[in-house]
Formats: C-alpha cells, sequence, structure tokens
C-alpha cells in the first residue's frame, strides 16, 4: 500500500508530522523510522492542515446554468430558462457540468458531494476520473417521469451497480410534489433492505408546506413520519419550513437536515431556524445546492454564512468556529455513513493543505477561525481524497482542457 | 504621461480596447493607431474587465487582531482582548497591520478603503507604498485621548497634511459615545470650512441607541441633525437600527450609509433594515469593518452577503448583482467625493482584470451575477489603481515581507 508523510505540518496549533498509509491516517505526531520507511514524504512546513469539505447536497451538472438567469422570480426562472434546457441535457453535456462542478469543488477544498442529477452514469464517469467522493443520487421522480425511467433506477438500486470506493449509491425521491406516495414509499423500503442513504428535498418553500398541510393536513415532516422514511439513514436537504414538532421528530429518529442556506436565500425560499435547530439539538450538515442557485459550489463561504446568521439572532457566543467547520465536514460524512470528515488515526485520509503564509490566514492566531471567518480559499495549496493528492500547487489535472470543453459547449448552440 | 492600452478585454459583454492615459480611463472601444502611439498594450485575450472595489469602512491594522478572540462576547472581547493590545500598538505595528490590510485588499480586488485608526501617518505610508485610494481618518475620540492628541488632530485638519493624489484625508468624530458634543461640532464645523468627508460610527448596536435615547430623547440620527451633520459629504458606517424618521432624514439631506453586515452579524449587532433602506432611496454603500471583526477584507463576500439578506426578504428579483456591484464600487466612490468606482471615460483608471477561464466563473453567462453570487475572487489576475498595475499575475510587490514582518511582530512578544 501507498504511504505518504506529511513531514512537519500544522496541526490542532502544532507542528507534528501526519502518516498516510492507503486510504486511511495511519498515525498523527511523532513518526518512527518504521513509520518513514519507503514513504512518500511531503514537506509541509508553513502549510496547515484542515479536514477536507462534505458538500451535503448538490445538483452537479447545473454549473452549466450558472448565472443564466439570476435575479429573476423562481417560477420564470424555471418554467422558461431551466426546464426547457434539462430537456435537452445528453449524458455527455452532464458529465462535463459535473466534471466543471467537482473542479470549483476541489480548488475550494471540497472532497466530497451528493448529487441530485440525470444521467448518473456521466456523473460517476467524472468522480471517478477526478477522484472525489460522491453520494450518487438514484433520482426518483415518476411525476417528471415515464416508468421505464423509474424501473430502471429500481433494477439499478437492488443490483448495487456503479459502486466503488469511492462512489456510494443513495436513493433519492426528489421530493413529496414530484414522487408518488406509491414510489416514495417503495424508495424508503429499497434504502432500508438494501442499506442505502435515502435523501430528498424537504419543507424547502413555504408553498411545498402548504399545499402537503391542505391535501393531507400533514406537514412535509409528518408525511415523512407515515411513510416510514424518518430514521438514521434519512437525510433531508433545505428544512427551510420547520415546527417545533417537525424538529422533534428529526431529533427523535436521528434523520439529518442539510441546510443549504446561500440558495434558500437567494431564491427566497425563507430562513431556516438555524438556532432552533442547534439548541433542538438536530443533527445539521452544510450543502452549497446546485450552481444555478447559489452560485458558488464553495463550502466555506455556506460555512461563514451560517455561523453569522445563528450570531446575529443568538449572541456572539453561538455556533463557534469549530462547530461550524464540523457542519460542512464530520457532520455530512456522518450523515452519508462515512468514515471521513476528521482528521484521526483510522479516517479515510482526506484533507487540504493549506498556505500559512496567505495574508488573509494571517496573524494564525486561530487557524479555524481564520478559515471559518477569513476568505483564505485562495491559500489552499494541495487537497487529498482516499489517500492521494488530486489538487497539487493549485492545479487540478486537466483544469484547462474542462473549462474550454464547457465553453465549447455552450457557444456552439 | 503614461498611456496604457487593455487590448481585447472582455467587458460590458463585449471584447473591445481600452485605453488609459495617466491616470484616467480615456477612451473605451474602438481605438485609432493615434490612441495606440507609444503606449504600453496588455494582452486581456479572456480575461474580463470590473470596476476595483471601494470598501466604505475600516480600521486596516486591525488585521493584526485578526482571529485573536473569536466567538466571546463584544465586551468582553473589547476590555480583555482589544483595548489593552491597542494601547500598546506602536506606529511600526500600524504601519505593518495597514500593510497586511492593503495586501489582503488587492489581492480580492479593492483599490479604495476608509480608514478610522490612530497612528495615521504609518497607514499613509503604507498606501503610498501599495499604491491604492485611501480616504485616511483623523480620528477624534476625546472620550478616550488626551487633550494634546485632539488638537494636534484638529491643526492637521486645518493644514491639509498628508494630502496626495492617493490619499484624502477625512474627519472621523469616532461615534457619539465617545466623542463630546463640543468637539463633535467642530468636527462638524472644519469639515464644512475644509471641505472634508465627516465619518462616524452610527447606531450600530441598540445599546448605543438606547443610552442617547435616554440622555437626550433622540435616536443618534437625531442628534446628528441636531448638531448640524448631515448632508452630502456626511458617511455613516453600520446603520443598523434606523427608524423610519432616521431613513427619511438620510434620504433628505443625501447623507450616506455604509452598511457592513459581516461584523454585524458576527457581533451580534442586529440586521440593518436592507429592503428598507432601498426602497426608501438612501444612497447605500458596503465596507468591510476591521479585520478583529469580520474577519475578512474581502469585500466581494459583503456584496454577496447583502444581496441574498436583502432576498430572502424580499423576493429573488431584488437587488440585482449590477446593483450590489454598485454598492461596493461607484456608490462609495460618490460617497468619498472621488470620481472613480466605475469604468467610463474621464474616470479614475482602477479596475480588476479577472480570469474568464477560472472554474468559478464559468459559463460566463452574466459576468456581473457570476461575480456576485459566484466565488471567483481566486480569478483576479491583475489589479490597476490610478493607471497603475498594483497586482500583476496575482502578485503584490514585497508581498512575502509583509506576511513574515507581521509574524515576527506577533511571535516576538
Amino acid at each position: 500500500m501507498t504511504k505518504i508523510v506529511l513531514k512537519s505540518v500544522f496541526f490542532n496549533n502544532q507542528v507534528l508530522d501526519v502518516l498516510i498509509v492507503g486510504d486511511r491516517y495511519q498515525k498523527i505526531g511523532h513518526l518512527t523510522s518504521e513509520d518513514m520507511d519507503k514513504a512518500h514524504v511531503v514537506d509541509c512546513s508553513n502549510l496547515g492542515l484542515l479536514p477536507g469539505f462534505y458538500n451535503g447536497h448538490c445538483h452537479s451538472a447545473m454549473t452549466l446554468f450558472r448565472g443564466l438567469a439570476d435575479d429573476i422570480p423562481l417560477k420564470k426562472w424555471l418554467e422558461e430558462y431551466i426546464w426547457p434546457r434539462e430537456k435537452l441535457l445528453t449524458p455527455k453535456d452532464v458529465y462535463l457540468g459535473s466534471r466543471l462542478a467537482i473542479l470549483e469543488m476541489i480548488k475550494s477544498g471540497t472532497v466530497f458531494f451528493s448529487d441530485m442529477y440525470w444521467h448518473r452514469e456521466a456523473t460517476a464517469k467524472a468522480v471517478e476520473e477526478m477522484g472525489v467522493r460522491c453520494a450518487l443520487g438514484v433520482t426518483l421522480a415518476d411525476k417528471l417521469q415515464d416508468s421505464i425511467a423509474t424501473q430502471n433506477s429500481l433494477k439499478f438500486l437492488r443490483e448495487h451497480q456503479l459502486e466503488s470506493p469511492l462512489i456510494s449509491l443513495a436513493v433519492m425521491p426528489h421530493s413529496v410534489y414530484t414522487v408518488s406516495e406509491k414510489l416514495f414509499r417503495e424508495s424508503v423500503q429499497i434504502a432500508k433492505e438494501e442499506g442505502y442513504i435515502l435523501h430528498t428535498h424537504l419543507s424547502e418553500t413555504i408553498e411545498e408546506v402548504n399545499s402537503v398541510k391542505k391535501e393531507r393536513g400533514l406537514t412535509p415532516v409528518d408525511l415523512m413520519e407515515k411513510w416510514g422514511a424518518l430514521g438514521e439513514n434519512f437525510v433531508a436537504a433545505h428544512c427551510v419550513h420547520f415546527t417545533e414538532s417537525d424538529m422533534q421528530k428529526f431529533r427523535e429518529s436521528g434523520s439529518y437536515a442539510i441546510l443549504n442556506l446561500c440558495s434558500n436565500f437567494k431564491l427566497s425560499s425563507g430562513i431556516p431556524p438555524i438556532g432552533e435547530f442547534i439548541k433542538g439539538k438536530v443533527k445539521l450538515g452544510l450543502g452549497t445546492d446546485g450552481a444555478s442557485s447559489n452560485n458558488s459550489l464553495d463550502l466555506r463561504e455556506t460555512m461563514k454564512f451560517v455561523s453569522l446568521l445563528a450570531k446575529v439572532k443568538e449572541g456572539a457566543v453561538f455556533l463557534p468556529a469549530k462547530d461550524t467547520l464540523d457542519m460542512a465536514t464530520k457532520n455530512v460524512a456522518e450523515a452519508y455513513g462515512i468514515k471521513g470528515g476528521v482528521i484521526e488515526e483510522g479516517y479515510l485520509a482526506d484533507g487540504i493543505l493549506v498556505d500559512l503564509n496567505h495574508p488573509a490566514l494571517n496573524p494564525y492566531h486561530n487557524l479555524w477561525s481564520n478559515w471559518v471567518y477569513g476568505s483564505g480559499n485562495g491559500s489552499i495549496k494541495h487537497v487529498i481524497c482516499n489517500g492521494k493528492f488530486i489538487m497539487e500547487n493549485g492545479h487540478v489535472e486537466g483544469e484547462e482542457e474542462i473549462v474550454e470543453e464547457v465553453k465549447t459547449l455552450l457557444f456552439n448552440r
């Protein structure tokens, strides 16, 4: 197995050495000559080690629509701009859009993303080629798709296709308004029987909540409970319009909420009750959502945003930097059942190495808070995922080609 | 006079040429051979031109305290961490702290900042050396300082010391709670007589507002009106707790409000009524505040933040990208009486050149919105201020030394 030593790296306020063997952190601290034997030694003087970021909710290929139609109302945005173009997307387009998204994520320190989209094989190819981790959605939406597509997806899940050390499939019924009760219940069942994570959009807009209430007299969370979805394998995106009882159900069932603040604010969907979530001990992670509604896949930005929003309501002491960082690393890893997001012996070897001489990180009285509240993402020098360097000296293999290909794709239409 | 041609630059959705003569934009569009004669031609293929950013409120040397004491209550932060250290600051410290701040600002595209701090000669030296613009505060706070310092400051203003093409002095009484009525009224008078901008902290916390109300039965804005401060040369920072009547007074007098959202949120000071300000047609600009309360001097981050906060309350269509960009460019330039912040013939030649191949700016359906909502500040390649390149290919002259010196300073104490 490959051995890598991160020599003299700044971690947890000390300078020390880190041994990676294969895909895991094996030892952190003082290394023996035996540890060092046949290892590839990387000099990390003046570099700080942080966990790689885990993006809890994304539609990666939607980078293709970034900036296409900002500052217009949601309905018009969907009906006149996004949906007509999504219908035309080929697997090649999705492959290129996913590659562009993964490139942007790696450059901003993200090593994992949860992806809910179409043409999953195309995204899987991009993931494997670029070496990041992905909870790859088998997206279900029988109100939008024909029954052959749905049957194909279910078969796909039963056969555990496409799984790899980097890719874990996840069952992703799109939402309560695009999936029938029958198919949603079937999704829940498959997830339980086959051991999958179940991921959906939940209580994103007040229109969604009101429509479920009107039709069934329930909140979307009540409906999830009724359909058997809640539990430790349930990961819901958005969770903007939660009642106290919704929160209690999430806490008691061990379900996870992934907040996508930039998207919720930009589309004017609402402000999730962050303080209440935290005080109510609901398990929380962060996501960027797709680049057509954010328009950024940079999780550092979302970290700062969530912390500031919590503080302005709850006080300056609330949600400190380290807890915020956890929401974009270990909490999301845990939600998706991955032993990562933490730099500890035995955990998956993901991480980023930041240049401690970057002006925005200086002086580094406190690297956690300079990271979360500062603006140091230009400081990321190397990115490690699964024990491999996937960015070196700020460069990702093939990045120029990715951008060129995306341009060609768009300009030729 | 020096002539520079930005050849084949992407600006306002077209590729064109831009002629800079001396410190001004002279011609934008098709250039003749006469225009090109003896010009230094810079190939700007695949670069986009945006205005340089104007930071409406900062305490630059407070970069020295970045990350020193985050996530603790305001009172403790000031009394136990900031004030004891500020008392020890030497002019050399302020010079280094200002240099670090200017470096961070240049790297994130900022070419102007308003600075309220101590040891102004030290900041002036840093400004001139690094080639940015500054509204340099003559800070007044007779409740914190001795009378000799105050008299010295007033003399300084009467003699127009330190002014230069890059530096304009501004009268900066610190706040209504640190400046006596007598000195505040004197500041107002000097500003009017000598043609200075008057800048102060205003209605930042609810405690400030309540204390003025209790003592005088007025809001801080009423007090400014009574003391004759309101008017087109009045620029107030924060403006978090404004009443409808406060807004009306600002609008009618032509006073400017500079919002510093990241700082207000992080310190839990409150949420300024952005929607009301905009609908009420109050003149608005953006600032970062100091790096000890933000902790970032990156204005792009504040642009996104203000736009998202406005949208979540007022709707997705509200405060579009271009208007947001104006709040961090032309509005602040106008507030401080500088003919800049706009790329137009006759205006001061400030600007940033961004790499259009940067992943976060692609595809560039719309450069304004990809800039404001995206996370492309790693895309800034060159920065121009006053007709000179102050950053080339991502590098600012002397940047390594600045960071080294700051570290030495801190580690030696």
